[in-house]
Parts: structure tokens; C-alpha cells; sequence
């Protein structure tokens, strides 16, 4: 499990285009890194009078939420609209989806009305992936979160911001601090510092919100945040999911806030230039201490930013490669009409 | 009641246009064959990149949706946006409107915001009609749904997908199965078959889902399935109104399936080539055996594709007759300005 | 507090141009005809086939709406896609801000998506202008209802209603009835008659409904509802806040009916050709008889009209202020790209 092989072939095309974009595990480096550079430019064009490029242009973007989310689902609206596509948002409760009509028909009749692409959010790990299996080759299919199991544009939205402030990934450590077991955050960007070149990767909860065999992924294991934290470049807050929490696995939070939470003395043992991510919301208090929330070596509002230009990257991406895929799956089609 | 008469007059301007959208019923057959055609055009269209024409461009399409139905709601979201229409969705519940606005309150305050185009949903048979006589001429109207009256775009896509698989409507037998007596779809339907020209009308249901005097209509009343779909060259299934249900009607879905539900068994009955169509969301194992709806004569994906054309042909349809009629309506003021 | 002086400073540019659209108090009265002057070029565009323009092509327009309010929200959505503004809806309930985030970090999280307008609704008097604070420099704030304090925009679509029915407000005789105590309108109506020229204004209201100091604004106290009306130009209704009223502030509907509710009896009393105006919607039988809200004094429908088009001025104004702005803070950035 620690060969960085593309765990999830559906996402590319046989060029090596991307295709659908549901994890950052398995992906190539030069994958990751276009998506940087392409969201780059986005970044640079939002600081422009109009926002707008007509890449979807005549696209229709469906967001398939099954679970809320409404600042997911604002961030994608504005990337798909500030890429000129058509956007329908869907909030589907689970609950309606069981009355009368399975999951598969809901897809197929989006598919028919000639949706260009979902972007999918799930509680159910691996639910992106079913989907972009039933709608392909129509549609591209773009992760917005699924259970515990991956959340890639959020990961490669946290990548942009660490390049943008750290200009590579080599010779950084970065720490992960927090709920790592029931986030699908922390495993999306575990995938992508590794695939990226970070030096070292560390991970700091208590022990009961440790996935089992979470060294495997490549990361190394802290429970205390102090030593965790020594001589890091990064650290990457975690958002505590308190409706997932069983109450046994952790007693209160301000006990965890004590040993966990992100206050000036602790970041004290990071690097001097260390920056500090959070993926918001934050729980002030409870994650981290709203001096360094606020302080000069965050970089949250940075991510905000970073997360429209990544969405508008990998969509614009995801597109060109569902085209591409398209127009060599029916060249015979092509000829005809010649 | 057996002339195929212009029973809703409201909805053709003096030229013969359409004006508004409220019923199939007393259309002539040249307006509907003119919608197909129509319709047939953005069909072919929305298999391009760019999905989008500017026929609507500038104008307001307000989702007036007193009853609320999301499948519907996206298939003419999808298709104003398709139009470049600025699209105004408003979910209205009946007690809000009864919370100190009237309904015709409510309307002349959207018809006072410029909007072009109403589309509405309503559970009162006859609201759609209603609105187009409070409206008129500013407002073009279509209906999405009326009570047990109308749902004639559900109707017009039908037609569209029979004539995309069959060719013409003359010499077909068409069978209709379900909740004949809680459908506004089946009475769309039976007008657009009779004024298109199909050979015959068969509705199946048991005789308490039958409305009286349905053979008035033009159609041939079955209770028993098999009978009723031998040697028919479209099956029609109606979705099951559950919630619309007296249990009195009906004994349980086990028993409608048993009886009424479309199996291969059943459909072994119709002709070789028959097609097998749906509105959805289908109720599988209630109204159809899988096996049937994802089958090789199922056509139920193509209805949500033409779904999408006939919506965009009826709106750009309805508002060129609005148009013609307002110019009409102001001549001696276009005179004042020359 | 009777000189009209900026209050609100922050609402306008070093120059004295629009930057956030507030409070109607304290503005000159060249800045509120320049509004009307705006508004009334959007008027006559709404006539137009294309009612559209390219104002805010490419800009991000968020309705923050902390308090529900369908009809506002649908004005101020249509007014911004008829500038070609990208627009997102976000129904943000008290109670959800509470859950986890504040309403600092809400806020700059929408601004770090380089949205460039929000269209603020908040229960909170004052809730507008912190709004405005917090997100200057990079923000336009338009005020679309906050607590008892102000709803500029409906104020000044009554202005427009006036101006276009009177021609001036010099020498207009206007009052104001209703539930002055619980009303924000009526605050933002007497500032901008006042400042706009109008003769006289009249608050007419049962004791129990009028703030302390009303006087000092520049309004005439009647608590007699004949009397107040006596030779005036103006009548503006007030809707009544069934919601927010104490049930010891008013006996019952009936009875305010019976004393405050414009009949025609009572508006005979008015001048012969003054107009009758209500924000909307309208409680027929407890603020107004229906014969007087669809009489031919009514210009209630002209209203909804007008409130589409100064919104698009406020909207077009503020966002030309908040560029000029923006330019002026980064003169030396410009420079150096040189």
C-alpha cells in the first residue's frame, strides 16, 4: 500500500487526461501539479474586474448534494458560474432518494437531461466513485466529499495554499492535527503531500481518533501535539465533526482543546515562518485559539480563495478530458459524417 | 365532446399561435406537429458542446411551483437556462399564500417585476388556466401540472419520443396503464393522441382507478391487463399516486403489481417491436419489473431527454406569440413614435 | 438630529460617490437624485425586449439573508441578474451562525471568494452597516432591511413611485400610517422626503405604535387618522408586523381596521389626485380596503415595478464607488506596473 500506483484508473483517460476527479490517492505528480498551475492562473484572474472565462460555456453543472454542505456547495456554484456553465443545484435527502426511486434512476435521468457533469457529495465512502462508474462516459464526476474516504478538491485546494506560501513541497514537514479517523480530509491530503514530495508527514491525535494502519499511508504517528509540532513548516488544522463523534471516544472539548487545540504556546514549537491551515469552519475555542485563527501565520482565508481557482481548475480539467475521451470513443461516428 | 374543438381558446393568440401552454386538449393538429418539429431541433442541439441558444435572452422565467416537485422543476430550470433566460425559482406552499397575500396578489406582484414567462405548478385543477386569464398580456403561461387536470409538456414529450421511435402517429395502438382517476398525465396524453392521429386509445385500470365516463374521451376502457395490451405498439405507464390514494381504491401495491404492474409476461401480449414508456421516478416492482424498465424496449431515458427539447420548443413557442400579441395589441402607440 | 448631515459616513467615497448603500439618513439630496435619475433609465429599459446590461458582468453579487424574506430576496436576485452579476443565495438562519462559526468569520470567508456586493437582510438594527465595516475594502454592502432600523431601497423605490407619479416632491403634503414603531421603512421614508424637499410629512399611528422622539425627525404627529389625511398628495401604508407587535400594543385586526385602515371614507379626506402606496404584501381588510389597494389611486404595482430598477441603480452605483475606491487605495501598486 505505500507504491503510489493510480488506485482508482477510472479517473483518467487513456491519455492520462483527467477525467473525473474523486481522490488524490493513486494520482501522478504531474497530474497534481497541473492542477496547481492551472488553478494558479485562476487565482491570479479572480483579482481581475471580471471573473469570468467561457470554458464551460453552454455546460450544465449539476450539484448532487446528498448531504448538506452549503459552503461546499457555494464554493463549486461559483467556480462552475464564474466558468460560464449552467449550474442546477439538487439537494437530494437520502430519505427522498429511498421513496420511490433507487440512486441509479436519480443518475440516469440527470444523465439523460444531458448533464454535464455532477459534483457529488455523499456520506457514504466511495459513493463519487460509484456514480462516475454508472454515468460514464457522458459525464464528469467531481468528489465533493464522500464518508470518511476522500474530500480531493479541499486537499488540493490546502495544496495550492502550501505552494503558493512555501514555493515547493520538498524538505517540508507538515502536521495534521485532529478528528484524523473520521475525516476524509486528512486521508485526501495525506495522498497528496506524499504524491507531492513533502519530507515528512505527521499526524497528531489521541489515540482513540487514529485510524488503525494509519502509518501505512506514509504518515507518522504522534499523540502529543507538543513533540508533534516541533520543527514543522505546516500545520493543518483538522475540523472536529462533533455530530460523528461517539461520546466515548473523546470526554469533552475543552479536554481536548487543552491537549489539541491550536494555541499560541503550542504553535511555539513549530518553525518560526510555520503557517497554520484550518478548513473552516472553526470552532473558536475548541480547535484553535482565536490568536492564531486571526494571527499573522494563518493562512485560512488564503484557502477560501485557493478553493474557488482549485474547483474551477479541476472542473475545467475534468471537462476537457471527458471531451477528449468522447471524441476517440467514437471516431468511426465522426468519419461517417464526413 | 367528441370534436377535437379549441376548448381553451386563452392559449392561441388570433393568428393561431401559441400564447400560453395550459392543455393538450382542442389544439390543432398542425400546433402540435409545429411543437415536435420544434422540439426535434433542440433535441440535435443538446447533443452539441454548447447546449445554449439565445432565444430567451433578457427575458424572466418565474417557477411558480405551488406544489413543490423537484424532477419537473429541473427539467424547466434546465431548460430556460438553455433559452439564456434569467431564471426566478419560487417555491411557494398554498399556506403561505394564504398568510395575508392573495394568490392574485402574488401574481400581479411578479407580472409588476417584468417577468416574461410563468411556469406553473399547482395542485388545483384549472390554477394554470386561472393565471393565464390574471396575467394576460404581459405574462405567458405554461402549465407544469394542474390538479387532475393537465400536464400537457409531460403529454408533448411522449408524444415526441412515440413519433421519434415510431415515425407518425397513424395506424399506432397505444395503451395507458395505471391511476387513470388521479392522472393529469393521462388526460394530456389521450387529447394529444387523439388530435395527433393514433389509431387507438386503450386505457388499463381497475375499475376504481377510472374516472367516469373516460370513453367520452376517445379511449377504449380495459380492466383486464392482457386483454388491454394485445398487439399495442406503446405501452404508457402512469406513475402511482400513492399519497393520492383513498386505501379504499386499491388493496395494496402487491396486488396492483400482480395485476397491473408491467412484466415480460405481460408485455409478451403487445407487439413484437412495442415501446415501453414511464414518466418517473419509477416505482420498480409497484408499476414495473425492472427487468422491463431497463429492458430493450424501455424508453424511458429518452422521455427525460425529450423532456428537456419539448420544455425549451413550448417556451420559445409561447413567447413568440406573446410577443406577436403585444405588438399587435399596441399598434396605434408604435404609430405615436414614428 | 434635525440638520441632514452624514450619518453614515462610510457609505460614501472621499468624492462623495455611492460605496455601500445603508441608510437613506444623512445623504445629500444630489446622491438620492442621482439614484432616482439612475433608476428611472432601468425603468424604461424593463420595457425593453432585452432587459439586460452588462453593468456587473463577471461580478459576484451574495444575498446574505440572516432573515427570511421571499419577495425582497426575489427583487434584489433579479435586479442583479439583469446587471449580469453572478448571484448566490445564501438563507444563513441566526441560528445556524451560532452553530460553530460567528458572524466575522461568515463574513470574511464569503469575502475571501472575491465576491464583490452583499445584499445584507438581518433581524439586528445596526447589522448592515457592522457588515460594511468588517468587509470594506474589497465589498459593496447594500442594506435590505436590518431590524427596525432602515430598508433603504424600499424607501427609495417609494421615492422614485412619488417622483414619477408628482413630478417633485417640493410643496408634496405625505403620510405616513401605520406601525411606525416597529418599522424600518418608515424611518428611511422620512429621511428621504426630508432630504428630497417634501413639504410636510405626517406619521399617523395610535399612540401605542409610535417611537418616543418621532417628532424630532421632521414628522408631524396625528393619531387621528381623518386629520392626518386632510389635503394630503401622499398616502403611504405601512405594513402591519403581525409577528412583532405585542398583543397589548393593539386590541385586534378589527378594531385598527376600523380606526387606521385605508377606506375610501377616510381617503376622501386626502387630496383629489393624491396617490396610495403599500410596500407589499398587502393584508387586505386590516391596513387597506381592497377597493382602495386596485382603485385608480393605487400605485402599489408601480412600486414592484420601480423597486427592480433602483435596486439595479443602488447595485450599479455602490459597485462603481467601491471600484473608484479600490483604485485610489492602489495607486503605487498601479504605478509600478508600469
Amino acid at each position: 500500500m505505500s507504491e503510489p500506483i493510480n488506485r482508482c484508473p477510472i479517473q483518467l483517460t487513456e491519455n492520462g487526461q483527467l477525467r473525473h476527479f474523486l481522490t488524490t490517492e493513486g494520482l501522478p505528480k504531474e497530474l497534481l501539479t497541473e492542477i496547481l498551475d492551472t488553478a494558479d492562473s485562476f487565482v491570479d484572474m479572480s483579482a481581475q474586474q471580471v471573473k469570468k472565462v467561457p470554458l464551460l460555456r453552454g455546460k450544465t453543472v449539476v450539484n448532487l448534494f446528498f448531504e448538506a454542505s452549503t459552503r461546499t456547495l457555494s464554493t463549486f456554484e461559483l467556480a462552475a458560474k464564474r466558468l460560464s456553465a449552467d449550474v442546477l443545484n439538487l439537494n437530494i435527502s437520502t430519505s427522498s432518494t429511498k421513496k420511490g426511486e433507487t440512486l441509479k434512476d436519480t443518475l440516469m435521468t440527470m444523465r439523460a437531461m444531458h448533464s454535464d457533469m455532477f459534483v457529488v457529495r455523499h456520506s457514504d465512502s466511495g459513493a463519487a466513485h460509484f456514480i462516475a462508474e454508472q454515468v460514464t462516459p457522458d459525464v464528469a464526476v467531481i468528489n465533493a466529499g464522500d464518508g470518511r474516504h476522500a474530500h480531493p478538491t479541499q486537499a488540493m485546494l490546502d495544496m495550492l495554499t502550501i505552494r503558493r506560501h512555501k514555493g515547493q513541497f520538498e524538505g517540508l514537514k507538515v502536521a495534521i492535527v485532529g478528528d484524523i479517523l473520521h475525516s476524509r480530509v486528512a486521508r485526501s491530503q495525506i495522498h497528496a503531500l506524499r504524491i507531492l514530495g513533502a519530507e515528512e508527514i505527521r499526524v497528531i491525535a489521541p489515540q482513540t481518533l487514529l485510524p488503525r494502519h494509519i502509518e501505512s499511508l506514509g504518515a507518522r504517528v504522534y499523540t502529543d501535539m507538543n513533540s508533534g509540532l516541533r520543527d514543522v513548516d505546516v500545520v493543518m488544522m483538522l475540523r472536529l465533526q462533533k455530530e460523528r463523534m461517539d461520546s466515548a471516544l473523546l470526554p469533552s472539548e475543552s479536554e481536548f482543546y487543552k491537549l489539541y487545540g491550536l494555541t499560541r504556546d503550542k504553535l511555539a514549537f513549530a518553525k518560526p515562518d510555520a503557517i497554520v491551515m484550518h478548513p473552516g469552519p472553526i470552532n473558536r475555542g475548541v480547535e484553535i485559539e482565536s490568536a492564531v485563527a486571526d494571527g499573522e501565520r494563518s493562512v485560512i482565508l488564503d484557502q477560501v480563495t485557493n478553493g474557488i481557482a482549485v474547483r474551477m481548475a479541476v472542473m475545467s480539467m475534468a471537462m476537457s478530458g471527458q471531451l477528449a475521451e468522447k471524441n476517440r470513443a467514437q471516431p468511426d461516428i465522426d468519419n461517417l459524417n464526413l
